[in-house]
């Protein structure tokens, strides 16, 4: 993480904040991030993350100390990125990285990361299966909370969250889309998971190397019939899953090469 | 919460704690929290906090940064806690309040409130049902973590949370105990619920108003065979349930200062 950041519009820096000014997060994790791809100092699909960051503080407003409005704008957002990148020589109006927002405490907190570092064409290979934790119809795992202890745990352990029911739900980091029969599926938000960005353009532009998209639950056997497997996050876009629960997936580089396909196209029209 | 604290055993203020220090937690809800009663400078079940506190960070390892070990000892926590009672007149040696623990970024953050204004009398009436989160077994909600959103956007409520399976689990902010049949029974662990110190405690005492305390699962529509009911929790020890779930329990207030007798005399013992 880099030493500028934001803190409802103006410019900072990190070593400067008190810890005193964001106790709700700290000690009850009530807060919601957003992680945004910045590329060239433009932020991706800045409109939808705050829109959704608007509706998961809208559904606390009783617990969760949303920051002032005008502070979560799409404008306000934009020139608040471009003072941090200008007063930042390690940024840059050109940067290329992470941008994360965190609300709460009546804040919005901009922070700034470099990407992670990932060979482009590594897939990510999804192997252990955690089962005992995702309840069907959870509504607080539709919300992106700073309560991410859960996920945090499985970061990097190739973890398939699956509900009780023996449906696929999600993976600490993203959503996940399967090629399976004659259409690409995601598990619905209450399977439970993440109204993941790439995953509702995925599901709003319908069609993906020439099939459907759909959202459908996939249980944990059907994982047999799957042909191709892609993770989804705001950050890789789209990721390969070449081994999914010890099945070898050889449709996944393709399929994720769509999906990074139709993300980059659909951005650049919302642009 | 009043403005003298301390880090890893060191007496500082509030105001003086940078954000910077604690990003792992903020960020992510990766840190886990005892809240201890105080009375009259005193920390009780301190020893009891601290082993369930090193034991949920043992079991996170890989993820949170637990404080140096030196620092999770009962000697260690009495005589920082020591300090700062000292160190602010408006707490003072024989402070009575709350004492919370919050272990994370390889930090050990001691901070201090005053006791909740309840009439001492007062119970809590539970009659709001969350059955939409809780997954039996779930080995996640068995550790205080700050990812505390759920349970915070519960606090104050009177929700009770029910597993998948139709049986009670916990509150927000404690343990249940239900007089029903000849026995008082309060639900396993794998519910899930927190291994409260106070149910513990009531556990090994083994005995509650004449009648066997039992781990048993209670299913929602058991709640018409119960006669009492008693929330648990570290600062409270034992409130009344006066009604749970639309069903009145004269029994409860007995119940509860029965628990609370126990409770203080173990503590005694313990002291």
């Amino acid at each position: 993480m880099t030493g500028t950041v934001a803190v409802n519009g103006e410019v900072r820096r990190l070593e400067d904040l008190r810890l005193q000014d964001f106790l709700q997060s700290f000690f009850f994790g009530a807060g919601f991030f957003e992680t945004l791809l910045v590329e060239q100092g433009a932020p991706m699909f800045l409109e939808r993350h705050l829109a959704r960051l608007r509706a998961s503080l809208g559904v606390h407003a009783g617990c969760v100390h949303a920051p002032p409005p005008e502070v979560l704008t799409a404008g306000a957002v934009r020139e608040t990125l471009r003072q941090c990148l200008e007063a930042d020589a390690s940024l840059g109006p050109r940067f290329t990285g992470v941008a994360k927002l965190v609300a709460g405490d009546a804040r919005l907190l901009l922070s700034f990361r470099p990407l992670p570092q990932r060979p482009p064409d590594e897939g990510v290979v999804l192997d252990a299966v955690e089962d005992r934790c995702y309840r069907r119809g959870d509504p607080t795992l539709n919300h992106k909370s700073v309560s991410y202890l859960r996920q945090y745990a499985h970061l990097g352990r190739g973890t398939v969250f699956v509900n009780e029911a023996g449906e696929l739900c999600e993976v600490p980091n993203g959503n996940l889309f399967f090629l399976v029969g004659d259409a690409v599926v995601t598990p619905p938000l209450e399977a439970p998971c993440l109204p993941g960005i790439i995953r509702a353009v995925l599901l709003e532009e319908g069609r993906l190397g020439g099939l459907p998209v759909e959202e459908r639950t996939l249980r944990r056997e059907q994982v047999e019939d799957v042909r191709g497997c892609v993770l989804t996050n705001s950050v890789s876009l789209s990721l390969a899953v070449p081994r999914l629960l010890g099945r070898e997936l050889p449709g996944s580089a393709a399929l994720a090469g769509h999906a990074r396909a139709v993300v980059r196209e659909y951005a650049q029209r919302d642009a």
